[in-house]
């Protein structure tokens, strides 16, 4: 089973937009073991993308194609599937009242342009899961000129997805794999597993990791890669392919535990697990509310943890003093050098109190790009009151400002999960 | 004069790398006014990549592959290229000679496997910026088949560059784009401007610019797309190609003033700007201070206006009240239903109270997934307090939980900005 990914729009070809799209569902794809050997970027024109969808069936059983189905006149995927299928479109009622539905639920009359989206090639479904306008086709076809890779006249199918990345990503995870799945004939699955990292550098991990990755590279029976993720920290994924899930399971397993042996306690979590997550489960089952006080960080900690549903179980609110009074009158921090350890600490005393937690949680520095009270752009001083006790820790990121926040942030998250480890013991 | 992209790489496919090296071609490419029509990514393949070059030659001039001239064994970018000119490679002594200078100056020996860069397809040219060990190639070949687009027979050309970014930027800006402007008979330019826009949805923007878009397309001078972004809002991207920069930049002015007469003040910036950046402008030239107050946004708001460099002239701070008990306490609200006209305007004036500030704005509602206080989820309260004054404005966002939060943000951003507007006169 081979599928080609085709996203569609000028902007992606003008490098207005970076397509992320296609990368995530190339990387679904190989998840899903199904081999994707092209993927194409083609502008809103409807003879180029005929041209694009035609030239990845002749190569590959299904295609993905991504954007273009938007209520706007350059979207016109829908027509460039029809021209390809060689079939009409007809509007779907069922699809109109749909889109009717959702406009009427934001209190609003659907403007007449997003009518075009109810628009179907005839012979093509529309999928169940849509969460927004925009609703998602499976278009299945037959062709007569098979190329390498694809018997003669087999069954080919386009699936479309629009290009907005939640609800492509909803799209092909709930409708798009289950049905490639369901057409594959030989089967052999890729397994990953990410392991989420804070506390070593990359080329600190690549050399913990070095024996395994030779052992590994030996036998073939699975790689280790390692991703730099800014706020969501530093992923080591490992990755093995077998004919089934459960000696893919047993490789990841085994390949898992060796690493965690030498990376230890730096892995806060694996796959879809955030800092914040962990954060949360270790303050939830230890009793524990939270407060936070952001300088620094101007509130980002706090926005990352409450884009955690039940959030609230925890977390009792958040002050960002960003200005020295808001420090010293909100929180009762002393008037002291606000890049320090004593300030550090007396915003997470102040945390505690003013918001009524048992924890708190406190970062002050320079972001930069300008130095801050003569500390230094990238200095970070993050400060814990546990237990009633309170410590500072100062970090330095010599990077760009949104990088030295998002990694104080995550940082800060980690000082607390080690100290919260540590407590239980 | 076309010219497509080849990014070459298995780890692309899969998702492992996402392909800004394309993006950035294309941009630079539209910038010197050669069209772009196709971008493809292919893996670490002899005969994949030799179809994708082959392909690519048939539909335009030229070609930019990009990637697998490193040293390892997977890097056979020069033997693709060597095959679809149906030439040989041959080792290019100057080359070795440069790239053993290269570990020399770092106090290294050239290791056996970089020997392979330098091989060099026969009639290939050398590009003499070589940043890396990696050499680019410019090689000239002439196509007997010809496609739409380009004369039977015409000459083609591929150059190759390496993956490394900056080593790829160097080739491109100072090898590439000369040489294919040297060979382009017909100049023209292409000149984009986007419009940042909220207020409005994609349909409702494409129904007020309807009638300029007709407009456009009958006269060919400009395009006008759609790109919904989130927290960043909704673009607008008019796109002009002119023969020079001058009429360029007079399409893009012209239209630009057109859509502002129909879009009228949704328009809050354009290309760069963002919401924070206009928000606390504005309100710097107001001399006026901020306070903010944020419950469903938990943060997002403060954290956004944060990361503009000197939020902190504006900015007086933030209280995050998660749990109830904050809102009445901390900022002095009263016991009343939390999703509610009156809690958010509590809340704006207790920011505004407690942090010192001269304009408190805040938001409170439900995230989702669950509903809170009977609210639904997707409803959020912003409330304003500003010259002493109290408002709140209800909207709804029939969407998931990530979304909710940010179109929350630029939604709370943007009232307040369009009552700084209105205070201006």
């Amino acid at each position: 089973m081979q599928c080609e990914v085709v996203a569609v729009g000028t902007e992606l070809l003008l490098g207005q937009i970076v397509d992320t799209n296609s990368s995530w569902i190339g990387e679904q794809l190989a998840l899903a073991g199904i081999d994707s050997h092209f993927q194409t970027k083609v502008g809103d024109n409807l003879a180029r993308m005929t041209a694009a969808l035609e030239q990845a069936l002749d190569r590959s059983d299904a295609v993905i194609v991504c954007g273009g189905l938007g209520p706007t006149p350059d979207d016109i995927t829908r027509e460039a599937i029809a021209a390809v299928m060689g079939v009409e479109l007809h509007r779907d009622d069922a699809v109109v009242e749909r889109i009717r539905a959702m406009f009427y639920r934001r209190d609003r009359e659907m403007p007449a342009n997003n009518l075009q989206q109810a628009d179907v090639p005839e012979g093509a479904r529309v999928m169940d899961v849509q969460p927004g306008t925009a609703p998602g086709l499976i278009c299945p076809l037959r062709r007569g000129a098979g190329a390498a890779g694809a018997a003669d006249g087999a069954a080919r199918v386009i699936y479309a997805v629009p290009g907005v990345p939640w609800e492509m990503k909803r799209m092909v995870s709930e409708c798009v794999l289950p049905d490639l799945q369901s057409r594959a004939v030989q089967r052999h699955v890729i397994r990953s597993r990410t392991l989420r990292t804070w506390g070593h550098s990359e080329s600190g991990l690549a050399e913990l990791l070095e024996p395994e990755m030779r052992r590994l590279d030996a036998t073939g029976a699975a790689t280790i890669a390692f991703l730099a993720s800014g706020m969501e920290g530093l992923k080591v994924r490992i990755t093995a392919k077998a004919p089934d899930d459960e000696t893919a399971l047993g490789v990841l397993s085994a390949v898992e535990s060796r690493a965690r042996a030498v990376i230890g306690e730096a892995v806060f979590g694996t796959d879809d697990d955030t800092m914040e997550s962990v954060v949360l489960d270790l303050m939830r089952s230890g009793g524990l509310t939270l407060g936070l006080a952001e300088s620094v960080t101007g509130g980002l900690i706090s926005a990352r943890l409450t884009e955690v549903p039940g959030a609230s179980d925890v977390l009792r609110g958040a002050v960002v003093p960003y200005d020295r009074a808001v420090k010293t009158g909100v929180l009762g921090a002393p008037d002291v050098y606000a890049v320090s350890s004593e300030m550090a600490q007396a915003m997470a005393a102040g945390a505690c109190r003013v918001l009524g937690a048992d924890v708190g949680l406190s970062t002050t520095g320079a972001a930069g790009p300008e130095s801050h009270e003569g500390a230094e752009p990238g200095t970070v001083w993050i400060g814990l009151h546990l237990d009633g006790e309170g410590e500072a820790v100062r970090v330095r990121f010599n990077m760009a400002r949104v990088m030295v926040r998002q990694l104080g942030t995550i940082t800060a998250l980690n000082l607390l999960r080690t100290r919260l480890l540590a407590r239980e013991g």
